[in-house]
């Protein structure tokens, strides 16, 4: 997928909203447990139940690979259930040494056909750029994280001032274009938001947080936009879990509007002020 | 398996070699493709050729997942296959926020079995620390590796003049004993090895890069050996590949019993000056 299809599925759907596939099989509803792939099933539901508002789906690979060899058939029967034109990245945090990293970019977008990947930067430019060498398909490569590990290093401060994560995305600016690399930044780092975007203003970011983790939507959009958008704001658990009960997909798909809506609003404030 | 333990198998088999399973289905004798599953066979006759020679096993997961669902089966097969007693390592440079985090050390530990699991540092503690929660088991975690790209960030210089993977390892003391963390360093680094000694006396290293990439095993030994060796050094491409005929597996085995000897005359002379 393009970027400019990207950002014309976002004005199309008013919505820049990217729901993350963590399905813990201790979570799902009790009566999906009867179904011969309650996991898979319960993907289906919540993917028919949300896929006109948001724009990306984003499998968090732990929660597949924890299944065994099963987990893996059911994460590549759901990205084959996930409909045409969504964007959908293999939530893989990623990096290894140039080989090894051309077999992971095999596995996850030829292999299981997604558009992206993420990837860790700790090894440098030969364990990222084999992700780079595939035509129409994303590096989305972790900037500054969510989580409070994020200042164990990522904050650390350089010989020249300058933070690790702020080196980390000058660095590989130079390794991938707007078109071909994103960068993860957490919706709970909105302080730092206005920098990441005076490094890198075109590229979109893939921002998880929201929700469970407690970032603000609100803050993300005024400092994050770009005139592309360039936003994807992860939602998982806030969504997957909304309810536990028969009708967990219209809760989930309750929980979704109520976030695209916001994202609405916020996509029309930016753009009649652009 | 306890540090013990594994310090007891080094000197029984006068060896600290660790095998990397980096197999390659485009790599491996044609001879095999007949079998039912060809990356399986080759590394059972890997096994069968080499297991009283290294201490350690180490799959990469990046061969495997690109095989798809299908290549989980024959990863946790391989694993199974292990003799009962050698060290299993999942070279698998997860690491996530801490609910995801818990998800994978499920997945390598409980799922697959193996001794130990490969993790990245640059989410902090809180993506490791889930990790060392499992009795008997080990992380590896990421700190100057072989690789070109280690210059781009763990050579970094912070502000108190420290290098960035100095700080990583300084951290991660606090987070894990000996006895359930080693440190991955690469065997083209020997210059800093000495210095990796300094902050982590006690600690295992395992040390990629002799073999195909270059790595000189007697500046390891002289520099990283601690009064439990305190090495494994893994050899993978040198080894699997050292054949491509039907007498593939004899000459790994001759490739690894090369390894071995030059390890036995290597600790010998440690443990004699001890």
């Amino acid at each position: 997928m393009t970027r400019e299809q990207l950002f014309a599925q976002i004005q199309q759907k008013r919505s820049f909203l990217c729901i993350g596939l963590d399905t813990d099989p201790a979570k799902i509803p009790a009566h999906l447990h009867s179904a011969a792939d309650p996991v898979l099933e319960f993907n289906r539901q919540i993917i028919d139940a949300t896929h006109d508002l948001c724009v990306a789906y984003k499998p968090n690979l732990a929660f597949y690979e924890s299944l065994g060899p099963k987990g893996w058939e059911t994460l590549a029967q759901t990205l084959d259930y996930i409909p045409e034109g969504l964007f959908t990245i293999a939530d893989a945090k990623r990096g290894d040494i140039g080989n090894t990293s051309s077999m992971y970019a095999k596995a996850f977008f030829e292999t299981l056909g997604c558009d992206a990947v993420t990837v860790a930067p700790y090894m440098g430019e030969d364990s990222v750029t084999p992700f780079l060498n595939f035509e129409g398909k994303w590096v989305i490569m972790l900037a500054l994280t969510s989580n409070a590990g994020s200042l164990n290093f990522q904050m650390l401060e350089l010989q020249n001032r300058e933070l690790l994560f702020e080196k980390v995305i000058r660095t590989a600016q130079k390794w991938g274009s707007a078109d071909q690399l994103m960068y993860v930044v957490g919706a709970t780092q909105t302080t730092h938001l206005r920098k990441v975007r005076e490094l890198a203003p075109d590229h979109f970011l893939l921002v998880p947080g929201i929700g469970a983790q407690g970032g603000d939507l609100e803050a993300v959009a005024r400092f994050g936009m770009n005139r592309q958008c360039g936003l994807l704001v992860n939602a998982s658990r806030s969504i997957l879990y909304a309810g536990r009960g028969k009708d967990f997909a219209q809760q989930a798909r309750a929980a979704a509007q109520q976030v695209q809506q916001q994202m609405a609003e916020l996509l029309e404030r930016h753009f009649s002020q652009a």
